[in-house]
C-alpha cells in the first residue's frame, strides 16, 4: 500500500475552483474579502463549506462554539482525531488567502484520501474555527475547543457585549453552551495548519515551505500618562506638565530600544488618545497601548519590564505620573518537534525547498498547541502583504503546500498504523 | 476742575455687588462659571448688564453683531468715542474674573464719571464683546466692530454652522446684517481693556498692574504624517513606515527647539489623531495641530518655517511624507505707545507698582488695535490659573486696576479737552 500513497497528490483544479468560489463570498472592490466572523458573509461561507463537505461524502460536524468540520471517520470509532484546519473569517477588506487556504486544503486532503479509498488509523477532520481574526473575540472557536473560554473572552472585544451575543444567537451558538465545545486532549492526535506566511522571509529566501518552529509570545499594555491641563499660552514653561510630551518621547524611545537591542522583538503602538484634546490646551492625559512580541518567553518578559521602566523615566522628564495595565498576554507557543520533523522529511522526499520560520502573527495552532501536538506549514506571501486586498500567494505554492499537508497526514498514518486507538480511552 | 478729578475713585462696594451677582449667572459647582457665548446664561448675563446700564441712567446700545454697551454721551454729538470693555462670555467651567472684570470695571468707570457730573470731551462706552472665547467664533464681536468679519468667520468653528446661525438668530443677531456693525475708525478715540493676566509674571514680581506692551502673534498649522498601514507583527522592520513614529519625534523635537532657542516663544500640540488607530496595525496617518506664539512677527515666521522643515526631517527618518496646512494666523498686536505712557503716568501718580508685560492669550484689544489706539491693563492672577474655577484675583487689585482705568480716562479727557470733535468728520 506504501507505493501508491507516495504518488498521491491533491486535485489542484478542484481546490482552485473551491478557492475561487469562496473568494466571491464577501468579495470587495479591488480583489479583497470582507467576511467578518458571524456576519452574513461568514454564515454564507460556512453554509457553502458544509455543502462541499456533504458533496464529498464526508460527515458534517459542528460544535457548540460554532466550529464547522468535515470528518472522514476511521474504521474504529474509538480512534483519535487528527485535526487539519484554519479559519474562513477575514478582517475587513482582507485578502483571499489568509485562513481560507488552510480550510480548503484540509478539505481537499480529506477528499483525496477518501477518493483513494485509503483507510487511516485516525479520524481526519477539516475544521473551520470561529472568529480567528477577532471581530468579536480572537480565537473564539479554538479557545472553545481547548476549553480555555473564560468569562472575559465571552464578553468579547467591547464592554457592551450585546452585539456579540446577538451575533452568536443568530449563528445558532448559545452563549451558555459554548463551554461544551471543549474536547478532551486524549481524543486528539494533533493539529496541522497550512497558512500563508504574511511576511516575506520565505519569498526572500526563495523557499516553497516554511516549517514553523513556534509562534511568538505577545503582550499588550495600556500606558496612561497623567499631567495637568492648562492654558497653552499663559502657563509658565516650567509649570507645564504635558502628558503628550511624555507619551511622544516614550514612543520614540521604546521603538529605538527594541530595534537596537532585541532583533527578534517587535513592538507597536497603533494609537494615542489625548485629553482634553484641544489644540490650545496643554494635554492632561495621553493613553496608548503598546504590544510587543518575541519568540522567547523570558526575553518577552524582559522587554515588558523595560518598557514599564522606560515609561516611568519618560514620565519623570515632564513631571507626569504614569499608569500601566496589562491587557493581553499570550505565551510563546512551541510547535511540536515530532510533527516538524515529519514535515521536514516530507519536504525532502518531495524535493520541496523549505526553511524554519517563526510565526509572528497569531494562529489557531498556538491555541491548539496547549492541548495537543500542533504544527504549521507556511506558504510564501508576495511582498509579505497580508490583511490587504493585495495579499497574494502563487497558486503552485498552494498546491505544493497542500501536497505537503497530504503527505504529512499519510506519514502520520504509517507511524500510527499499529496504535490506532485512544490510549487513554 | 483738576483737583477734584484727582481724588475721584470708583465705588468698590457697588462694583463688588455687581461682580457677585454676575458670577451667579452660569455658576458651576466648585466656584466656576459656564457662560458660553449666546447660551441662555450668556443672554441672561447680557440682560442683567443692560438693566445695570439703565439703572445707572446710561444709554443702552447694541449693534448688529450683538455687542452690548452702556454709553455716557458727550455734549457734542460729533465727539469721538472712547471704548472701555471686555467680554461677559466664558469658556466651559471657567473662572469668574476673565472678561467679567473688564466689562464691570468699564461700567463702574462710566457710573463714577456720570455720578460726579464730569463732562468728558468724548463719548464713553462700556462694551461687552460677543463670543470673545470662541464658543462659535473667537472675537466675533470685536471682528464685527472693526469690520473684519469674513465669510469664513461667519461659518464659525465647525463645518456645519447651522448651530451657530440658530444661536445668532435666537440672540436677535441676523447673520446677513453683522457686517453693518463695522465702525469707522474716525469715530473712535481708542480702546482700553482691564483684564486678569492669566499668567503669574505679575504675582511673582509683586506688581499690582501690568501695562501690556503687545499681544503675541499666534499661528496654528496642521501637520499630517503619511506612512503605510501594515500588520504590526509580520511586517519586516525595514519596511515599516510608521506615521506615529514620525509624529512622536516631531512633538519631542519641536518642543526642544522652541524651548532651547526661542525663550519668548510658546508652542503647543494638544492632540494627535492616528489612522487606522488599531493597536496591532502600523499607523498609516498621524495628524496633529501645532500652535505657536511669539511677541515678534519675524521670529514667529522663523519658528513656523523651522517647524515645517523639522516636520519634513522627522518624516524622512521613517520614510513618510508630511503635509502642512496653515489653519490660523493672528499677527502680533502692538498696544498704543501713547496710551501705555498715560497708564504708566497714572500708575506713578497713584503710587501703584507696575511693570510692562506681554499678553500671551488672545484679547479683544488685539482686534481693536487694528483700527484704533488700544491698550490693556493686566491684574495679577493667583498662581497664574485661568480658564478654571480656581481662577482668582485679589479684590483690592481689582479696585486698584479699576481706579487706574478711571484715571486713564480722566487723563485722556484732559488731553483731549481742546480737541473734542471728530477730526475727520
Amino acid at each position: 500500500m506504501k507505493a501508491p500513497w507516495k504518488k498521491m497528490t491533491i486535485d489542484g483544479e478542484r481546490l482552485r475552483e473551491n478557492f475561487e468560489e469562496l473568494a466571491e463570498i464577501g468579495a470587495t472592490i479591488g480583489g479583497g474579502v470582507t467576511r467578518l466572523a458571524l456576519s452574513n458573509e461568514d454564515l454564507e461561507a460556512r453554509a457553502w463549506f458544509a455543502n462541499r463537505i456533504e458533496e464529498a461524502g464526508l460527515l458534517v460536524h459542528d460544535d457548540e462554539v460554532g466550529n464547522l468540520s468535515g470528518v472522514l471517520l476511521a474504521k474504529r470509532p474509538d480512534a483519535r482525531t487528527l485535526l487539519l484546519g484554519s479559519h474562513l473569517d477575514t478582517v475587513r477588506n482582507g485578502g483571499k488567502y489568509d485562513g481560507a487556504i488552510g480550510v480548503l486544503a484540509a478539505l481537499e486532503v480529506l477528499r483525496t484520501v477518501n477518493d483513494a479509498g485509503v483507510e487511516l488509523p485516525f479520524h481526519l477532520e477539516a475544521i473551520d474555527f470561529t472568529d480567528e481574526e477577532g471581530t468579536w473575540q480572537s480565537f473564539f472557536g479554538s479557545l472553545g475547543l481547548v476549553g480555555d473560554l473564560t468569562d472575559a473572552a465571552m464578553n468579547g472585544a467591547s464592554h457592551d457585549n450585546s452585539g456579540f451575543r446577538a451575533a452568536l444567537f443568530r449563528a445558532g451558538i448559545r452563549p451558555s453552551e459554548v463551554y461544551r465545545a471543549r474536547r478532551s486532549p486524549e481524543t486528539l492526535l494533533g493539529y496541522l495548519e497550512l497558512h500563508i506566511e504574511q511576511s516575506e522571509r520565505l519569498e526572500r529566501a526563495g523557499k516553497q515551505i516554511g516549517i514553523v518552529s513556534g509562534i511568538v509570545g505577545r503582550s499588550a499594555h495600556n500606558f496612561i500618562f497623567y499631567g495637568e491641563a492648562a492654558h497653552a499660552a499663559t502657563t509658565m514653561p516650567e509649570k507645564r506638565r504635558d502628558a503628550l510630551q511624555g507619551a511622544a518621547i516614550f514612543i520614540t524611545e521604546m521603538h529605538k530600544m527594541v530595534h537596537d537591542e532585541y532583533p527578534d522583538g517587535i513592538v507597536n503602538c497603533g494609537n494615542v488618545h489625548v485629553e482634553p484634546g484641544t489644540f490650545s490646551i496643554v494635554p492632561e492625559e495621553a493613553s496608548l497601548r503598546v504590544e510587543c512580541r518575541h519568540p522567547d518567553s523570558e526575553t518577552l518578559a524582559e522587554i515588558e519590564s523595560r518598557l514599564i521602566r522606560l515609561a516611568q523615566d519618560c514620565a519623570k522628564l515632564f513631571r507626569l505620573s504614569v499608569n500601566v495595565k496589562t491587557v493581553l498576554r499570550r505565551p510563546v507557543a512551541h510547535m511540536d518537534a515530532d510533527l516538524r520533523q515529519i514535515i521536514e522529511e516530507v519536504c525532502r522526499a518531495r524535493k520541496c525547498s523549505y526553511m524554519e520560520v517563526l510565526g509572528y502573527a497569531g494562529h489557531d495552532a498556538q491555541i491548539l498547541s496547549r492541548i495537543t501536538p500542533a504544527a504549521m506549514i507556511f506558504l510564501p506571501s508576495q511582498d509579505g502583504i497580508s490583511h490587504n486586498p493585495r495579499e497574494h500567494t502563487d497558486w503552485e505554492d498552494i498546491v505544493t503546500g497542500s501536497n505537503v499537508l497530504l503527505h504529512t497526514v499519510l506519514r502520520l498514518a504509517e507511524i500510527h498504523k499499529d496504535a490506532t486507538t485512544n490510549h487513554h480511552a
